[in-house]
């Protein structure tokens, strides 16, 4: 079993992600190696549950790591506060103290509620992140943001919290559905889009191999984890370099607050597909990109079955105040101007501070006529 | 108006300490001072609400910074997971952004919650601390610590947040029930016990002037602030010297858990009172430090009308095995063993990390016999 070892460096709180398949059985080991002495509470979803949590805690208890369980609902509808006080309080009752750690079993959501409760937590545990989806391997489990959604948007509350380690196991993905692999993959597409042109090139090139598995997958993940390593090294905090990370999100936010977090109908990888070719159309409308570029993006991500345009989205057709309203209450808002991911082509994405709203109100009525 | 200004060294994190009678009148300028630009949520408790918010309001407006008020109920019982929620969505809804500030006025209780919403609001805004009572401004609102409680102890939830500034306005004491007063001044004690034994003697020689407002009070408090911002500074974290700050904290917080958190019995500065000494009466038992000094902080705690004892806490006395259920279950516990703050004597603290649990018990079984 070969491993990829990215190690991201962030001083005192640098740690590995670790990318292989079958990793699941090793976590026991990877775990006491950083952690000597340390019991875990493991959270996860009631689907994730099923698949790999008799693999984890075998791997688990095999180190003489004592395990607590838990497990929660799956759904966009479990990163709340109320979910949140259910996690922290299991913690507890477990008696788990401040040098043990918290391991987010599981997707996103699973490791963004896992990952404020081991933050918050006696003020601090340790986390261990085994992301268990292509979208929590590329992007959510490495970097250190955690957080729940609130009734005014997505991740709106949350902390700044980083793992100790990353157990990124890539047989889980075999069995993934199409689908969500597609929509993590989109995240995949977001690097290349950033800053790296000849990524996204060998990704148009690649694509039946990433999505076949195998040795070009675990290179398009391990490229991924080392793109997002590099903008989280330089700027942990999100002062300013790492809004790159938010390239289709703005837009893709906005949409999946439109549509109520229904997952039936759009999942967050999607949104940001969506996002990305609104980010490049607006971008060439505003004339800063060539409409070459977006025409690239848009077919490279249709052709792996994302959607590309709000229409294609099932459902009712959220009208332009309806998204302007989603993106105001955005986090990326600065001093009342609206802050976008935009691009002057391919792996040219940067960060525009003052784009007016009117231009984006006008260019939002014209995607919905 | 003579205002001492204490700074507390955390490289970028740093900040000041001010305090002097009258500073929430000058609050507004202050803190455009220091965050210019920035809006503010006020969070506050219903009873300090109609003290001290019309003249912070006031002050703050006069200073062209835009406010919202969160108003909470008075109480221990308001450092919950439903009250963080609740001032966490009336702060987002407020469309604060993450260079704006949450502004804690009043007691632990307000900022200990306030400043946990600053910290996971949109991932951490800025916090000011404008503490009202006597054992806030000597001890809550220095220094990061934040967070609420869970129904397996206090503060078992929370975050290290710095604040941007605190604000301490001594005229604000004057009106403070001698009960309140004195349960903050037991913290100011506690700085003289941990290393400084010519503070506890001056304590000793001018406890009737430090009661009596002025000169005196402002002295203690800036001694005392100076200490908490000499610890702090070099233990940031609590991973080593932070924790001597605890010192009676442990049996301090296992009283209040076992009085339900129930203030008309017990409020916390009492439950430290009672708690620094049952700590010095151990560690005299234990031979560590000599039972006249012992004798001496009964005596001091005493004279200003403090418990120092448990059956002269009004209602039913817990009994050994209760205290150890909520000695065992703070978070001061590592590996099993007890962490303990004692002594050698007034003015030498120290960390005992393998305090023998049925040593303590049976020292709590002789208390309640």
């Amino acid at each position: 079993m070969s491993t990829t070892r990215v190690p991201v460096r962030l001083g005192e709180r640098s740690y590995d992600v670790l990318i292989g398949a079958g990793l699941i059985a090793e976590a026991g080991r990877l775990i006491k190696e950083r952690l000597p002495g340390a019991n875990a509470a493991i959270v996860t979803d009631e689907n994730v549950a099923a698949l790999y949590l008799p693999a984890l805690k075998s791997a688990l208890e095999a180190a003489a790591i004592r395990i607590a369980e838990i497990v929660v609902p799956a759904g966009e509808g479990t990163k709340s506060f109320a979910q949140l006080q259910s996690v922290v309080e299991a913690v507890l009752e477990a008696r788990l103290e401040r040098g043990d750690a918290i391991v987010a079993l599981g997707g996103g959501v699973v490791g963004d509620l896992a990952g404020f409760a081991a933050a918050v937590t006696r003020r601090g545990m340790h986390l261990v992140q085994v992301p268990t989806n292509m979208l929590a391997q590329v992007d959510s489990s490495v970097g250190g943001k955690t957080g729940i959604n609130a009734p005014q948007g997505k991740n709106l509350v949350g902390a700044f919290h980083q793992p100790a380690l990353v157990v990124a196991d890539t047989a889980t993905l075999d069995t993934l559905p199409q689908r969500e692999f597609a929509a993590g993959y989109a995240e995949v597409v977001k690097y290349g889009l950033i800053d790296d042109a000849a990524f996204f090139a060998w990704l148009e090139a690649n694509r039946d191999e990433v999505f076949g598995g195998g040795a070009a997958r675990t290179h398009a993940i391990a490229e991924s984890v080392k793109a997002k390593a590099r903008v989280v090294a330089a700027d942990e905090r999100e002062a300013g370099e790492r809004a790159l990370l938010n390239l289709g999100h703005t837009f893709g936010h906005a949409l999946e607050a439109a549509y109520g977090f229904d997952t039936a109908r759009l999942v967050h990888g999607e949104a940001v597909a969506v996002g990305m070719v609104l980010a490049h159309d607006f971008s060439a409308a505003e004339e800063l990109a060539p409409a070459a570029d977006s025409d690239r993006v848009r077919a490279h991500l249709e052709a792996v079955g994302l959607p590309v345009s709000i229409e294609a989205i099932p459902g009712t057709r959220p009208n332009a105040d309806t998204l302007m309203h989603h993106i105001a209450q955005d986090k990326k808002v600065s001093g009342g101007r609206l802050t976008f991911i935009l691009t002057r082509g391919i792996g040219q994405a940067f960060i525009a501070n003052d784009v007016p709203a009117d231009k984006v109100r006008a260019f939002l009525e014209r995607q919905a006529a």
